[in-house]
Parts: structure tokens; C-alpha cells; sequence
């Protein structure tokens, strides 16, 4: 369908780029660039497997570049140039000739864990500076209409008066396996899908550090008193704008007293619960998550739990 | 000047009250409530000193109440209310009656050394919400005003075919003790006062990890190529919008090749370099900041870098 690089290119955010007006320029006329087509917030993929993202080359698909919405610079993909572009405007994407024949749109989040890692990245780099710009249209200080800068990474206001610029967003939120002996604390969002259970999590508030958001998440949505706070690593999860970051933590001791409006049900799981749960449409978050990769590290511990 | 609590007392954010409107509107009409006034970026401080945050009681200065521009509630410090004030609306407040007498007002950054640490908490948290709301009184999505809700945390497009709630925002940034054998990687921004050498910072982007952002900002900023990036701790650093996280990570080699419009001067530093400097006007970041703790940590080390 596309020519775009099917191993494992480099990519490259060559963020020194984005102000150099000639060098952008002159990407938007080299047939190489590749597109990364979002409508709304569907990204376009080859097929229905979802197992490839359709990345059309200017070549194959100039128009786009001039129907989009908005416009973003993402980097350099094995040195060819590579914009996300929001096609909305055209309509129904399978009723034009780009997307007609191979293409499916779907949400990005369900195929994350089929596409190739270099793609899944790139999505998401996508979508979240997409989603930014559809909610920075105005100026929120004055009112005015902001315009996109450096290649998409900045948005200006156009009221000279203000001239305020606008930067991306990404909303930084703790995700934690708490653990108590040998089990850990697990719990139901009412919008999870039925039966699945998952860590802990909450967006980290002004003013806080990550470990004092840790603390407080916990003791909010489980009325458990969490020490021993670690990191443990990070994903960006732009739907729409979060940046998870992972943590392990122990409680002081077992007792709930579980915040109702935010959790469904939360209690403690030994490994075997979760190896062989007695509720048959029991599962936890996939791998590819940094939830999945939580309780596989507690699954994987053989001494109580934490690292 | 004030009865607040002087040794240092138990603040709670106590979120699951921001819904309660009967709850905030009983705080309001509490004399025991605490302000914290804020007049554009400038808190109040008592006296010359700038070593105690100036906050007055409902008490004394219910017309702040009245006349604020924003009001957020903060929590509870100790069971008694606290809600930051936007009280710009009041002109040069040395002109009022509140603050004539014994208060400054000053940015908070200078003077967050000196304060007690709840107190530096607590005016972190307040700049930073009143910052956020200054910025989002307009839709970015659709330009029609806000209204602020749940006690100050989200604020509501007024717009009834659009709707959009906005939250604060927190832009997580990454700052990094590079290491190579027995030196340290320290530079300086056109911006930094005289002398002053720190560890290398910068925003985390949208659609990237932590650890990528940190292998490429040391690439970006300095050309040095990074591996065994490890996370040291956070801070919130509200200047006006910013969470430093800071991490250790270790240089391939000690080639450096800066970027001169991010740093004027990047180079590595022995512990001795750094606390015997031959430049008379060296000096390193406070020990309060993030970057000051890198380096201390670094100077702490004996074995040649990192933990």
C-alpha cells in the first residue's frame, strides 16, 4: 500500500528543525515525506488487521497536506520528513481516493498493542499534538484565534496586544502497584470493560510531587496509607493527553475503605487470584500498558512483591 | 500578624470536598478560614524577611474574599479552610488596609529557601492554580468565557453546545546529573544569574517517555549520547507551571557538541572543580532545588558518579 519503512527505522524528533522555515518547506515539496492521517481522532490503518498504520507519502497523497486542519512537523523517520495531518475536513475519509480501497479508521488505543513499536510511538506523538491543537484554537487569556508556529509546536496568539504562546500539553499521572505481603491492591473503574481489574491510578495535581500525588491517590481511592514509594517507569498514553508514570509502593497495612465514586471495587489479590481467578471474566490490562507491566513484575516476584 | 499555625501543620487537599457546595460555602463564612493572597505572580510575605508567608483569616480580611479576581480552595491545614485569593482587582495592595502595615509582597521563587517547607508547599500550589486559571479564562476550543467549578479545579466552558471542562495543567520537564568517571555534566543558559552552572533540563514532549526524554535532551542540548538513565525525585516548580523530575544517567563518552542557542556554556566538572571553582563567581544551584540535590548527590559520591 505504502512505501514507508516496514523494519525498524530511526526516527528522530530533530527538534532544531522547527524553526527553520526553508527546511520545512522544502519537506512539503519532497515527495518522500510521509503523512500520518488522523480523522478526529481515528488514525487510518492498512486494512483491518490494525497491525499497520497507513503513512501515504506526499506523492500519493499531496492533497491531504492541503485539506488538513492542522498541520504538525513530527521529525524525520530514516531522514524522510514525517507530518501528522487532520484530515476532518474531507469528509468521510473511505469516500476519497486515499483511504478508499485498503484503509480502515479506528481508535488508536485498541490497536497499540498490534502495531510495530516504532508506529505505535509515532501515533501516539500524533494524536496527542492533534488533540492540543483541536483545544487551543483561542487564546485562553484573551479569546483571540491562536496560529501554529514551529512546525506545529507552538500556538501564538494573534492578538498583538497579548501574543501569549501556547505550548503542547501533557498531564502527568501516577499508576501504582501497591502491594501488602504477598498480595496487591487491584480495582474497578465503573467504564472498565466487564470483568477487568487494574492498579491504581490519578492525575498528579499543581503544586505536588509525584510521590506525595502516590500517596494521596491511594489514600483517596482506597483509603490505604501507602510507604516505600518507587519508581518504576513511564508511558506516554495520549487519550488524550496523559503521560503515566509507574510506581511500587507498600501499605502500611490491609485495611480498605474505598472512595465509592471512584472505584466500582478494589481489594487485594494474591498471585494465584490472578493466575486463576475465580470470576470468570476476570482479566488485568494487557502487557503493552504500564498497568500489564506492573502485575507482571508482581506476578514474576517471588518474595513478597516489590523490587 | 496572623494566627496561623506557626509549627508546621497537616495540610490535606482533601479533594472529595470540592463538589461540596454547602461545604465550601460554610468555609467562606468561617472567620478561622486562611487566605492566601496572591497580587498578579506576587505572594504576601510578613514583614521584610520573606522567611513566613503573610495569611490572613477570614476574620480579618473577608473583603479579600470579595474582591479576588479568582478563588481557589486549596484543602483543609489542620481542619481549617484555606483558599487562594487573586486579589489584583484591589490595586497596589500596600494601599490596603490588610497589608499596609507589615507585608511584601514578592515573587516566590527567591523567597522559597527561607520558608518552612508547608508553607513553600502551600504557595506552590496556590501560584500555580491561580496561574492556570489566569490563562484559561476563555474556551481554547470554541472562545466563549469559563467559569470555574469544584471549588476552583476545573474550569467549564459557558458555551452550552460545547461544554468542555479544563483542568490544571502541569508540564512535567525532565533535568538530568550526567556522569562521566569522576565528572559531572553542569551548563549555563543566557538566562542564569552571573556564575551560576546547573544540571540540564528541559519538557518532556508529547508521545515520549521519561527516559526518551532524557536521552534526547542531553543529545539536543549537549551532544552527549546517554545511557542507564535511573530516577532520582520530583519537585513541583511552579514558574510558573513546571514538575521537575529529576534522574542520574551516565555519558557513552565525554565528547560534547552543545547547541549554542540552548546553552552558552556546557562542560564537565570534578568534584574538586566544583567546590573549589577557579572562576571566582562559580556557584551551583541551592540544595532546595532538584538540580541543587543532583549535585550534591554527585559531590556525596565516592566511587565515581552515580547510586
Amino acid at each position: 500500500m505504502s512505501d514507508a519503512p516496514s523494519s525498524s527505522p530511526r526516527f528522530d524528533r530533530a527538534t532544531h528543525l522547527r524553526k527553520n522555515l526553508d527546511a520545512l518547506d522544502a519537506m512539503l515539496h519532497d515527495e518522500r515525506t510521509l503523512i500520518v492521517p488522523l480523522h478526529r481522532t481515528l488514525h487510518a490503518f492498512v486494512g483491518d488487521a490494525r497491525t499497520e498504520l497507513h503513512l501515504p507519502t506526499l506523492a500519493e497523497a499531496a492533497e491531504l497536506i492541503d485539506a488538513a486542519a492542522e498541520l504538525v512537523w513530527l521529525g524525520e523517520l530514516d531522514g524522510r520528513a514525517v507530518f501528522a495531518a487532520d484530515v476532518t475536513p474531507i469528509g468521510n475519509p473511505l469516500n476519497h481516493r486515499v483511504f478508499a480501497r485498503h484503509s480502515r479508521f479506528d481508535e488508536l488505543m485498541t490497536a497499540l498493542p498490534s502495531l510495530p513499536t516504532w508506529q505505535a510511538e509515532l501515533a501516539c506523538y500524533a494524536r496527542a499534538l492533534l488533540f492540543w491543537h483541536a483545544r487551543h484554537q483561542y487564546c485562553g487569556a484573551c479569546a483571540q484565534p491562536t496560529r501554529a508556529r514551529d512546525g506545529g509546536h507552538v500556538r501564538k496568539c494573534t492578538n498583538s496586544a497579548c501574543g501569549l504562546e501556547h505550548f503542547p500539553r501533557t498531564d502527568p499521572a501516577i499508576i501504582v502497584l501497591v502491594t501488602h505481603g504477598d498480595r496487591c491492591l487491584l480495582g474497578r473503574q465503573r467504564v472498565f470493560p466487564r470483568g477487568m481489574y487494574s492498579t491504581l491510578a490519578g492525575f498528579v495535581e499543581p503544586g505536588e510531587t509525584l510521590e506525595e500525588a502516590v500517596v494521596r491517590e491511594m489514600r483517596e481511592e482506597a483509603g490505604v496509607l501507602v510507604k516505600n514509594v518507587r519508581y518504576f517507569k513511564s508511558q506516554p498514553w495520549p487519550f488524550p493527553a496523559s503521560l503515566m508514570l509507574g510506581f511500587v509502593a507498600e501499605a502500611e497495612n490491609d485495611v480498605l475503605a474505598p472512595d465509592d465514586d471512584e472505584l466500582e471495587h478494589v481489594a487485594w489479590f494474591t498471585r494465584d487470584e490472578i493466575a486463576s481467578p475465580t470470576r470468570p471474566d476476570f482479566f488485568v490490562p494487557p502487557k503493552y500498558s504500564v498497568s500489564g507491566q506492573l502485575i507482571a513484575h508482581f506476578m514474576e516476584e517471588k518474595n513478597g512483591g516489590v523490587p
